[in-house]
């Protein structure tokens, strides 16, 4: 039998003989960003699944300060969206923020400043490097997306607004998750030799 | 036969069997945080693995920004641990950087600036959680620190003349590897459902 395993169709298998496991690199390998989704809804007991690999992340202190925000609503995300394009840099037009409407649900990621130990930032990318990797794991595929940036607190502050986010949590990424629709675009990973030095840079 | 597998041999039995590949949630969920090691050197090939898998992290604009540093040389790291322990903030006392000098061998992750588009920190941290991970899968555990902090300049700066790296890269993580020689303290994750909101906060 000759099936062609293309990149999508292996992610409908996997999810549809549900979940059964993959190898780590099989995982890490195969994870890629797309912006094009399936119509097929994406169930709590997934996304369930997804948020509890995320809180197996390490975090400063062992504070594991995470909420995770799921957000299904097209009226929050069409709000999302124009808020993502309206702070969108000149450089990064190609990835606007359209795309987050296609997708059937969005997790956010906010962490809690008083168990974050002034590392918010990384203890929340931390989480959403899990979050990306345990959703190809169910066969999904999502888009890491900043909820913040330094130089502009009003990204974060929309943010805090639209989803009613306390003052002493901040949400630092966003990630819209769905089954693919679409191939992804080719991507070359360099050989390790070409990035490694030792004893010094 | 009833053989005991610990956390601490287990990871040894993987190892010893040559990297046989876990299924990746047991790699997320049996990642521990460790900072004492065995007297075993870690080979450049497992190093190889462990990068490899770094690089396939997602990058903003696919820029894959990232060098890695492997410092094993005695001297570099007492002086990262003179450094380390000079900035650390009173509050983390009790995670001194002395152990560093227990690992055999540390991977300081940094981003060239011009491929980070103004997400070299994300960037960094992202392929630093695929490095744990990997590290993981290699009976290997390491330990997450930062190479920076926001509100101090002179940390990353100092990690800059201690490695040599040039002004148009930075470094953002620094992560001592090692067989593990203990087993990690207890750890209790939340019940997703306790840190899960749908719709808003």
């Amino acid at each position: 039998m000759s099936i062609e395993r293309s990149w999508i169709n292996w992610y409908y298998f996997d999810a549809e003989a549900g979940g059964i496991g993959l190898q780590f690199e099989e995982v890490v390998k195969t994870r890629r960003t797309v912006r094009k989704f399936a119509h097929k809804p994406v169930t709590d007991r997934i996304l369930a699944k997804i948020v509890e690999m995320a809180l197996h992340a390490p975090s400063s202190m062992n504070g594991q300060p995470w909420r995770f925000v799921i957000v299904r609503n097209r009226d929050t995300l069409r709000k999302l969206v124009e808020l993502k394009n309206h702070f969108c840099p000149p450089e990064k037009q190609e990835f606007r923020a359209d795309f987050i409407l296609e997708s059937p649900v969005v997790i956010f990621t906010c962490v809690e400043r008083a168990r974050s130990y002034d590392r918010g930032i990384e203890n929340g990318i931390l989480a959403t490097a899990n979050i990306l990797l345990a959703a190809r794991n169910e066969g999904l595929s999502g888009v890491y997306m900043s909820a913040y940036r330094l130089d502009k607190p009003e990204v974060a502050r929309s943010i805090r607004d639209l989803l009613g986010i306390p003052p002493d949590f901040d949400p630092i990424t966003i990630v819209p998750l769905g089954y693919p629709g679409e191939d992804p675009p080719e991507k070359t990973i360099p050989f390790h030799q070409d990035v490694i030095s030792h004893e010094s840079f």
